[in-house]
């Protein structure tokens, strides 16, 4: 039902998807299928995700470890939950990865903060000291550029937009997803499908409000910069800082604020 | 730094703060102290925020079950993690609470769909088939009033916010915090800690868009309707369907859409 002052009339209205994934992951080398968890996701690019996915979340440290996943026709018994079944190289200890998942408390969510900024300074992929400088006209186009590629918000007004730009500003990847950490995963792992594409697209650009969780997955996945509509919080800013990203937020009418790295953006 | 078409200067900023709440539960009749998990979130009422969560998440079926909860100064060792412990009646049985949130991979993550939108019908605490109607003028009016009631918003543009209001449209609390799942949990917790307060305010307004989990906590929380800023995703449409909530979504400019329980909505 619409109602626009009062006045109500039925209508038809399109909305986003929202779903259940459930990931299991075997070893190449045998031994039984782990459940890892479940992704609430929107439908779509699962394989982007899910390889994007076991890379920021660091249960694999190469996405080559990623031997094949197989989606599998919903079980009639349970038609609401989708499933994939991701073979691991016998190299990864599935061991680990379930026990440090699953029966660690803190581990087992990606928003729960599991890694302290202090591992994560650790663990940080590459740090490219040689990054080149963005001119802030660059920067400051990039969600405008982003907004005209996303395909179903414009439709549903219900999903996160994540986008990777090369140095020059062009779009490479972009996907969509009802959680803004999922749309992060599936550039990621879309990227690293493309052959050196992850290479050549330093630049994160997101559709909404930077926390923690998508500086840790732009620093695993060897970003240079992530680029925010909205605002970042405390704890993304530090994580940033400590990771050698730039952190930019609020890019609205020609008008932006960097956080972390600003010497890498250039007059311009 | 801020960038204005090409000019920078260097200023001050405020941003949200997001920090990592451990969560640990022992039993008033004795036994270990268990870890439920970690909360990402903005400190502040954190006593609404695990009184709303251990509710909402169904660790309690009752908040008197929760007897007292301890925030300890944070341990020298570990200084950037707060820490709760609270200790619950010796009726609720702690084993099975860690064993269903910890052990259960879809369990240990308030994200990850763990319940099915047909176990949650069998669990909503209960429907108010004699819902009052609500004036249509009333429910669009609703998302300013929460608005001018956000106090960090303004400054940061950093939090979502949640609000509880009686069916006069009267503003009985609000919360907010940098997510949108915390922030239902902080007024849902802090409606339960004022007396009756919870069985006045019917309409939960969020200042963002709805997902299943919003939608989840509103119905366990007993509330009758979910009125939004944002868009609503298609499982929070069929979760409010299910529990019998009204789901309103879209709330601008004198305009908004209703997804389930429209018959609630009166004219003027």
């Amino acid at each position: 039902m619409r109602v626009d002052h009062g006045a109500a009339r039925t209508d038809q209205d399109l909305v986003a998807i929202e779903a259940p994934l459930s990931v299991e992951v075997r070893s190449a080398g045998g031994g039984p299928v782990c459940r890892l968890g479940v992704l609430m996701r929107t439908p779509g690019d699962d394989a982007d995700l899910i390889r994007g996915w076991l890379y920021t979340e660091r249960v694999v440290q190469d996405v080559a470890a990623i031997v094949s996943m197989d989606f599998p026709e919903p079980d009639a018994s349970v038609p609401a939950e989708a499933r994939v079944t991701v073979m691991l190289a016998d190299s990864v200890a599935i061991d680990e990865v379930v026990q440090h998942r699953v029966l660690t408390p803190t581990s087992a969510c990606g928003l729960c903060g599991r890694l302290s900024v202090d591992r994560l300074h650790a663990r940080r992929a590459h740090i490219n000291a040689a990054a080149p400088c963005w001119p802030s006209t660059l920067i400051a186009s990039l969600p405008a550029r982003l907004l005209s590629a996303q395909a179903v918000f414009a439709e549903t007004g219900g999903l996160h937009a994540a986008g990777l730009f090369d140095a020059q500003g062009q779009l490479r990847v972009v996907r969509e997803d009802i959680g803004r950490h999922n749309a992060v995963d599936k550039v990621i792992g879309a990227a690293f499908s493309g052959e050196g594409v992850i290479n050549h697209t330093p630049l994160l650009v997101v559709s909404g409000r930077v926390a923690f969780e998508i500086v840790q997955k732009a620093a695993v996945g060897g970003l240079d910069a992530v680029i925010a509509v909205g605002a970042p919080s405390d704890m993304a800013i530090e994580a940033a800082r400590v990771t050698g990203l730039t952190l930019v937020g609020f890019v609205r009418d020609g008008r932006f604020n960097v956080y972390t790295g600003a010497e890498r953006i250039a007059d311009g």
